[in-house]
């Protein structure tokens, strides 16, 4: 008899396995080993008006006559590595739910309750099906806890811009140290890049598609990058002032493109005021109690003279960054003040949040209520590199920048170094991690000037390259652009950074006008196509071995060889012998039995 | 070759897996299917720190000289019925961890890390133990997210009193209709207990051995029970006054013992002048928005007339009890206020949350924050019946009331509808569900107001209830007594409620002495014996069929027969042929071989 795993079963209330979708539906998902399960229904309902079971309980009215458990059907919503995920969606109509999984193998049915599992093929136990006391519980579904972002989120596409090496649009304000755009970039020169240089090029971003621009700090640092703030409240002189900001938000807003900045709180910099003044005055200092300071004695040691022995916590290694208190009251209203001025003062749509994962949770929230009470659909991203539900579940980041996407599109598509069966596992295990909502609005993207750029890992094939955008297109959230990949910019990242931070390539005759083209393209197409935007990946096929990829969404489906020849791929049944429409390549075309794909190249069919 | 059922590892970053246990010790625990794993390693480390492998990332100094990964063996906490629960500690220096598990089983060695399993007995795929970013994270160790409960909850031993039930201490204050003392409790009656009552005790249960007393509510209600509040801010006159509360704190914080109020913040009373505002002027009413209000026009309907549909939302099918609308600004301050006043005007220790689990989140945060900041150590105790990790994490809750562990205890020994073995898995499932310093301060109870009493449950079987009780007494957290089971008291829940909550019996010759005597003497031992305090449960033989156990804490062991015929327990190697000392007993006795234990009786040895 073939037996249902039940070490395999996984459930957990108020996860990613149970969340408000929105005010009236839940979601509820069930993980089992795959292959394993034939039926899945969930048993659910309002807990004091259930049919008096057993041991249904002591609240509430009589139960006569009123409304029991439901059973839902559950939909086999993906498969990863070992398991299938199970998914259905429940309105409770008194925002209250018990409930349980009703589950059928082949030679099996189970009861899978809070207390265990329970096999329903002994007859006695049927009486469980009432017991609900022992079943999970998504006690009430209060609107404020539900995860929720800003509407727009989903339908944007952004664009990374690192400030210095955009484009120099004023040079009335470059410091003498500027060097020549274009020169080989280095972790502390400076190009000259500022706002009104992004102003400038406001009109090439918006005929490129994009409609959100995500700026790297543009306040106040010592550095290129100015991720070693030295004020918060200003920008810095280098980039402009704050009528500059006005005029590029104003800008960006008239062309229908939101603005996100940099919110750098983990750390401060080196030689802000509040770290001088600790530097200068030590045990007096008013600000040492900003920082985790190990040993006030010895904090004005010349960063050259400091070894690994720093006396202070700091991001990283790196003695120009102090790592801030931020359970110091004093530091949480200052940096919370920074979150609500530049949205209040600036109008700014969206805050990028730096090295999130180090700074508290209960910081964050406060920032969350803070910020959007200035502005109620300021979307806040998280920097975080791992899985990170913690921090989605409605209370602190509406999402996180996907680099678990970012990397798998990166090691199948570019570096070859994945195949395309745990390809599609990754992808399915990064939609299952979080509630749905959510994922419609991850930051995605295949490089940043944190990494290598993706050209770079494609080795210079544009044509990987292309599929790596491609796949990223057709994904639920919202892709991100790095500056330059759009005109084939390439960078390896150096220990320092400077390899993926040259400057913008605006010379037309430097630029790759057929990957400018293709990226034109692909975006327009996930415009026009709000299938792109599905969180369903049905994967119609998936060839391991010679990296071949059918995915359907909704209904547009991407034919993808992975490989370095041409292959022949076999049509599901929905297309063959049938006349589609190529969406790439606009133009109807008769597909047969199958279809010839050369190497590294794609098929777009509506 | 035995495979590692890869389907059963589970770990999850931020959770009951990985947890801050102090501000300097992070708790990482793993789970793997039983008796698969002879070997579990955590391989952690500052990722800043590592030495730099193939992909270890990009920040932090030259990593020449600087520590890596070390290993940490990671324990077997405990077994379920399907799992085993691994655990270690970890100091991370620098505060800043990410980790991955190294298991081996018979046949296999295995690497878990958060993007999936690899196969070490593949020896290129060693460098995958520097691949850390797959690795898990847990970035950075804030002090103020760690879940932490007042020092003194974990020496607790509460008492729960049904105020109107426990002692009429002030005849002068008792409305005409209270009813004599012993009189049939009936749902609508009302039998004079009041807070001079309680007061008239103290003695009483300092002397039982109490040190927590646990009052249902005192505030302003239509009923006997007052779950339906009128006024949150005043004393129910048939209780006493402001100050009759004052000498009761003061008297019980004279004994040591803590005092903990009842916040039924889930819904008001029908009586309370903000719902009869509603009724009076409808959609006029400054109230309006304090509630779920469905149809405005009919929320006058007299309650004996309304049906199943109820023209608003209610605490379950009740009319008499409008859900409050936790999200509305106004009711939050009220509340937040109602929460501060008790403890800053009368220095209450804590507060229970009545039906926690309907109210929000968002709520809940502001509440702990809030109380906390008028008396740091205040406990803050949920009313959940269910697993309650999404309260439990560090910002909302201490800890709930422990039902799950109190089922356990009810079938076991007192029902016998669960057998040894699940009796030990579900103990053991409740251990692992929370972080260990949670599970250090939950309300363990064998019943209360809402459950029929546990010498009903136990037939009224006093042999039993003691198993019961001594179990609880052995467990980590606060156990707590339902006021009069000491004394042998009755009761079986009927739909209201009216049987387990009768009156006190406070004439000596109705009281069961020997059961006074026992729960005196077992509060005694867990005094004394820190041992039974401990999280550590050794389960060194369980009987499934013979309801056997020898349960070991620390330097204490607990031998159980909960069977209906005498047994001859044969005795674990440590205490073979050994001189011992019979706690509960105070003498040495001589232990050879095995010893023979009456049927439903106990031994308690050190």
């Amino acid at each position: 008899m073939s037996k249902i795993s039940r070490e395999a079963l996984l459930h957990i209330p108020k996860s990613n396995y149970a969340y408000g979708y929105d005010e009236n539906t839940l979601h509820i998902r069930l993980r089992s080993k795959k292959k394993e399960l034939k039926k899945v229904e969930l048993r659910i309902g309002d807990p004091y008006v259930w049919n008096r079971g057993g041991a249904v309980g002591n609240l509430g009215a009589s139960g006569e006559g009123w409304s029991g458990g439901t059973y839902i059907p559950m939909r086999k919503e993906l498969e990863t590595e070992y398991f299938d995920y199970w998914i259905c969606e429940y309105k409770p109509e008194n925002k209250r739910s018990r409930y349980c999984f009703v589950i059928e193998g082949e030679d099996e049915k189970l009861l899978y309750t809070e207390k265990g599992v329970i096999d329903l093929d002994i007859a006695e136990n049927y009486k469980e099906l009432s017991n609900i006391a022992n079943f999970f519980g998504y006690a009430y579904l209060n609107k404020i806890d539900i995860p929720k972002i800003p509407s727009w989120v989903k339908d944007t596409i952004w664009y990374q811009i690192f400030p210095d090496r955009f484009e120099n649009g004023d040079k009335s304000i470059d410091p003498e140290y500027v060097e020549p755009w274009g020169s080989k970039p280095r972790h502390d020169n400076f190009n000259g890049g500022d706002l009104q240089g992004i102003i400038n090029h406001l009109d090439y971003l918006q005929d490129l598609g994009i409609n959100g621009i995500y700026l790297c700090p543009i306040t106040e640092g010592n550095t290129n990058h100015r991720y070693d703030t030295i004020n918060y409240m200003k920008i810095d002189k280098r980039l402009g002032n704050e009528d500059t900001l006005r005029n590029l938000v104003d800008e960006a807003h008239k062309r229908n493109i939101k603005v996100m900045l940099d919110a750098v709180f983990n750390h401060i910099g080196y030689y802000s005021k509040q770290w001088q003044d600790v530097i200068e005055n030590k045990e007096k200092s008013i600000y040492k109690d900003w920082f985790y300071i190990k040993d006030i004695e010895t904090v004005d040691t010349p960063i050259e003279n400091m070894g690994k022995d720093i006396p202070y916590e700091t991001f990283g290694c790196v003695p120009e960054m102090p790592k801030l208190n931020t359970e110091n009251p004093e530091v949480i209203e200052y940096l919370l003040e920074v979150g609500r001025y530049w949205v209040r003062e600036f109008d700014i749509d969206a805050w990028r949040l730096d090295v999130s994962n180090e700074v508290d949770h209960t910081f964050w929230r406060k920032f969350r209520t803070e910020v959007k009470k200035v502005k109620e659909d300021v979307y806040i991203l998280g920097e975080i590199w791992h899985n990170s539900l913690p921090w989605l579940m409605g209370d602190q980041f509406d999402s996180v920048m996907n680099y678990p996407l970012g990397d798998a599109m990166r090691d199948f598509f570019c570096i070859g170094q994945m195949d395309a069966k745990r390809f599609k596992y990754t992808i399915n295990n990064v939609m299952v991690s979080y509630p749905l909502q959510v994922n419609e609005g991850t930051f995605n993207l295949l490089g940043s000037h944190d990494t290598t750029r993706i050209l770079t890992f494609s080795g210079g094939n544009t044509k990987k390259f292309k599929l790596a955008y491609l796949f990223m297109m057709s994904q639920a959230g919202c892709p991100c652009i790095y500056y330059g990949d759009e005109v084939g910019m390439t960078g390896l990242q150096t220990p320092d950074c400077e390899g993926q931070r040259e400057c913008m390539i605006w010379d037309e005759k430097d630029q790759d006008k057929d990957i400018l083209e293709f990226m034109k393209k692909i975006i327009k197409l996930r415009k026009e196509n709000s299938s792109f935007k599905s969180t369903n990946n049905d994967w119609i096929m998936v060839d391991k071995y010679k990296g071949l990829i059918i995915l359907r969404k909704e209904d547009v489906t991407i034919v993808i060889n992975n490989s370095s020849k041409k292959e022949t791929i076999e049509m599901p049944k929905y297309l063959k012998n049938r006349i589609v429409y190529d969406l790439y390549n606009e133009k109807f075309i008769e597909i047969s039995e199958s279809v010839d794909v050369d190497s590294d190249d794609f098929l777009i069919l509506r």
